[in-house]
């Protein structure tokens, strides 16, 4: 049997204080450094053994994975970072509150930039100095490729060469794959395994840290997914992470 | 300008334990981590901006290259893990404390094992489970170049394919590098970059977590290197390095 585990990083500064994150490099929250310990232990007591893992250029999911690295006794194994794996781009929205910006634009408004498939915000402007360009970290991206916005579907393209190209086939050679990332742009590869709709990926929430399994038999045919933890548990923390766009009372 | 930086790792449990620790993945102690943020401080306030990163298999070097990251806001860089930048595999005497070690075989045998160019401690027998062949993260390593024991002549020869072919060449296409590993592989290291003799190379004692800075010219020839510390600092942790051989009174 062949697996893929995803895992959405621990709770992030913003995510706790509600804003709109995106490409910012913002770091893990206590908490989300203490769930994704949490993650690496259940990883670890479920006998899981990764010989490879993914990440995004973003501290929050790096440091989540060298948390349950830690936990599995798996610092060895090879790490490959790109920026394809970052979240999506929250173009103009980036730094502000989402309850905030609910209060500002409606919360029909908010929810379509966060949940529509194919509305993008805002984007930042040339010389905003947000803007991803002046940061050196994607000094190698070519510029036409590197996002000022994006809408989920914008994510989900440019994510998708380094799924087909990368991660996917790796699991040709290895058994255990673990891809650490962010809610939008692990939603474009949850689409692709489980070939859901663009109405159907809109709706699904990830909870943070919470491991989410993919089984594949030798042909690399999707057999079942799950995540693991408590099932009431799960749908608690979904229906959460749902909620957070809502304007507060 | 060009640099390459070294690292030993902080101090590791078995470091401070005073045990031959060698291919055995112990972890760092607190000590460690805290040497290991405190040399990430220094190199970010000294303005490092590392593009790449290298280091061995073992998780105290991997964690204090982590901490060292995360200072210097570089998670996002990438980092390449190779078995050939491990400690000096000290064969059977990995797990003995050294004090007991050289009451039992004598200081001067135990320098000998410890600081001699080219004197291998005691094999590990094929049977034994701390041989390397036995170990999952070494799976894809040719058994025949997999040690038992190690000599330092050894231990700079399986290292130098790995210095050769990857990482000084990667110094054509990024300016800064840095490289995260052990007493004994980066001896190796120094010993190529400064032509030092067999003899010169086994008096080197690089203290844990102290920055040793390497400058080149574009043409990468070798103009400075130096410790990023306090000259007086610097000189009494190699002394405390090379008097842990010695009996304990």
């Amino acid at each position: 049997m062949k697996t893929i585990v995803l895992l959405r990083h621990g709770e992030s500064i913003w995510n706790r204080e509600n804003r709109f994150t995106g490409w910012t490099d913002v770091d893990l929250s206590e908490k989300g450094i203490q769930e994704a310990y949490r993650a690496g232990e259940t990883l670890q007591k479920e006998g899981f053994a990764f010989e490879i893992a993914f990440t995004s250029y973003l501290k929050r999911a790096v440091k989540t994975l060298n948390a349950v690295l830690d936990r599995c006794d798996r610092e060895w194994i090879p790490v490959e970072k790109s920026w394809r794996l970052n979240e999506k781009h929250y173009g103009a929205l980036q730094g502000l509150n989402k309850s905030e910006t609910a209060a500002r634009y409606g919360e029909k408004q908010v929810l379509l930039w966060r949940r529509s498939f194919d509305v993008a915000p805002e984007p930042l402007t040339e010389e905003d100095p947000r803007n991803p360009r002046f940061d050196p970290r994607y000094a190698e991206v070519p510029d036409r490729e590197l996002p000022r916005t994006e809408s989920l579907k914008e994510t989900i393209a440019r994510l998708m060469p380094y799924w087909t190209e990368k991660i996917f086939p790796a699991l040709q050679r290895v058994d255990q794959i673990l891809v650490v990332a962010h809610g939008n742009s692990l939603r474009g590869i949850v689409k692709k395994l489980k070939g859901l709709s663009d109405e159907a990926i809109v709706t699904l929430n990830l909870p943070t840290a919470l491991p989410y399994v993919f089984e594949f038999d030798r042909h690399l045919q999707l057999q079942r997914d799950y995540f693991l933890g408590d099932p009431e548990e799960v749908k608690k923390q979904m229906e959460a992470v749902a909620a957070q766009g809502r304007q507060k009372a």
